[in-house]
């Protein structure tokens, strides 16, 4: 098995996290006699004080003959005065764009061992397993007219969706449910927004082709609620890209940690995979962050990329058996538990494989 | 102290709650020698029914000569296939946008006595006592262009806020916070909308006017998941408007149910005032309804309406007699409680008092 890897380790603690999760790769492909290459590119603020740009040119071109493209994390406070397109963010989202991938899937899975790190309680985390399918290249954040116009004091962006692009998402949670528990929680504000009662009349015409899955609506205020009250009751949850941003967020409690979270994002060019937490400038260089959400992202790369499911599997067994055996890093270290560094917490995994 | 109160009790279960809140109501009244007056009028799907549109122009008008509004709840599944402007809770968004009231006040406060209704570990919540200010005219609610074209398959909603919105909804959170713990959390998407770079721009030129309270800014995918981590770090939480209707719904389950939450509506002609629920259709009728939502709404029209801040504390203090002598409706009865009905709870509260 051969595979090409863009890496865009990007700011703050991208680097590091992203650092663990190709030494787990590595090792994986020794393991099995794979053959795995890694690309490295630049990305977000980095790329920006490097060669001008969040996004260059030569970043794009490389990542698009990969086969998969691992990203770490973008943002840094020294851009936050710049405007949106011009922000490390910017190169994230352009590259979200250009790659074309448009079903963004982010896993939020309750361990047991990290039940103390949630600040809910044991029985409402207990089993959940959720998997949530964020529609990525709609909505507000590539909706155009945007703008922001200082002499008018007045800003303005667009929330927009086409039929067409809840189809295609629609069927990736549909298909994905239809291997799983069987059920579709579709998010939407149908009873204020246009575009949410297009998503809804689209969803549940897309639902008719799937006998076998159940579909349910949810408003996202009530979502917001239920996800903390019962999250056992959601197997995968369809959004659109704003509310599958927030909600994954919030379904991070879940885990304990945002730290924990890995993400796929499918079916354009190349596939994107990206941790879901962000780039932690706080924290970045102290050995403090937790490189689980990108060594589960690597397993998704395996799973997703490279067709190696039971490998994709030892991967997440190892996590599992490393969270067993006590070990923490210092997000998810509540309570009395073995506190170790992001690299630390790298070996323990590979060790475990 | 003279009072008329517009009452738009609504749809599903708003009649049940409203009701027990004018009881409440009645009763201050009758012990300080106040003169209330209750006007009933309608909104919503009940309006639809019987005068075919969800806001009759004969509501609106009535209300406007009224001191307070308090309202129920709107919301009737039969309504779901007609499109936003038709459907009961355009009745809402009229009402509120011909009342003219733009900072949306909603307390969220962890009783003691309800800590086990929570899926939140009790040490999380307690002593959390959260106020959000919503801006409640602008963003996506209101934002024009909107539309669903279904030849083209294609729909459109705009989030649009001007620096004045901003400016005016920012100053009541501050004078807020400076009279509480001196805190205001802005929340935002200042990394990915120009909208929310408006938004914080003006939050920060505003904050200088008020030299006691601290800003902060949180992007509102983190704060979706910090209001559940640490709860107790947040005082006044200010947002646009769907994020707040997101986050509110969300910090219900810190006091354990969206049936405890009280809202009221600031700024404009008429004050409005309802409580965060909506119509619950499916218990409608059944006594389940908690009608403590809507009773310390009714306290929260005395505070801002009627002047009477020791009354509105009195209705606060009986709400919380009640619950510490262990009766629960039945959205807040895990655990062994006694579970009352909506009335009975009215009744509680009326003795208490
Ligand atoms: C960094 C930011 C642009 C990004 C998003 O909003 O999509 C992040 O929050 C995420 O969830 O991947
Ligand atoms: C009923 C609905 C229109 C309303 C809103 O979204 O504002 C409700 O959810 C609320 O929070 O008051």
């Amino acid at each position: 098995m051969r595979l090409k890897i863009a890496v865009l380790a990007g700011d703050g603690i991208g680097p590091e996290v992203t650092n663990e999760a190709t030494h787990i790769l590595k090792a994986v492909a020794e393991l099995g006699g794979h053959d795995f290459t890694f690309v490295p590119l630049l990305i977000g603020g980095i790329a920006i004080t490097e060669a001008g740009t969040p996004l260059p040119t030569a970043t794009l071109d490389a990542t698009l003959e990969c086969d998969a493209a691992l990203l770490g994390a973008v943002g840094d406070n020294k851009f936050n005065a710049l405007s949106p397109d011009k922000r490390p963010e910017a190169g994230l989202l352009q590259i979200r764009q250009a790659l074309g991938g448009f079903a963004n899937l982010r896993p939020s899975i309750a361990y047991k061992a990290l039940s103390a790190s949630s600040p809910l309680l044991p029985e409402v985390t207990e089993n959940v397993n959720i998997l949530f399918v964020r529609e990525l290249l709609g909505g507000l954040y590539f909706g155009e007219p945007r703008w922001w116009n200082k002499e008018s004091d007045e800003a303005i962006n667009t929330m927009r969706y086409t039929k067409a692009e809840v189809v295609r998402v629609a069927r990736v949670a549909f298909e994905l449910a239809a291997k799983r528990r069987g059920k579709v929680t579709s998010v939407d504000k149908a009873n204020v927004l246009e575009v949410s009662q297009l998503w809804r009349a689209t969803v549940t015409e897309v639902a008719k082709d799937y006998p076998s899955v159940t579909l349910e609506h949810q408003l996202v205020d009530s979502m917001a609620m239920h996800l903390m009250n019962i999250p056992r009751n959601f197997d995968v949850v369809l959004t659109e890209n704003l509310f599958g941003d927030i909600l994954s967020d919030e379904a991070g409690v879940i885990t304990g940690s945002l730290g924990m979270l890995p993400s796929a994002t499918l079916g354009g060019t190349v596939n994107l995979y990206e941790p879901v937490h962000g780039s932690a400038p706080d924290i970045a260089g102290t050995g403090k962050a937790n490189p689980l959400g990108a060594i589960l992202t690597a397993a998704m790369i395996l799973r997703h990329s490279a067709g190696l499911e039971a490998d994709a599997k030892a991967v997440e067994v190892a996590v599992h058996k490393v969270l067993d055996a006590g070990y923490r890093t210092s997000d998810i270290a509540r309570g009395s538990a073995q506190t170790v560094s992001t690299q630390e917490m790298g070996k323990l995994v590979h060790q475990a494989l």
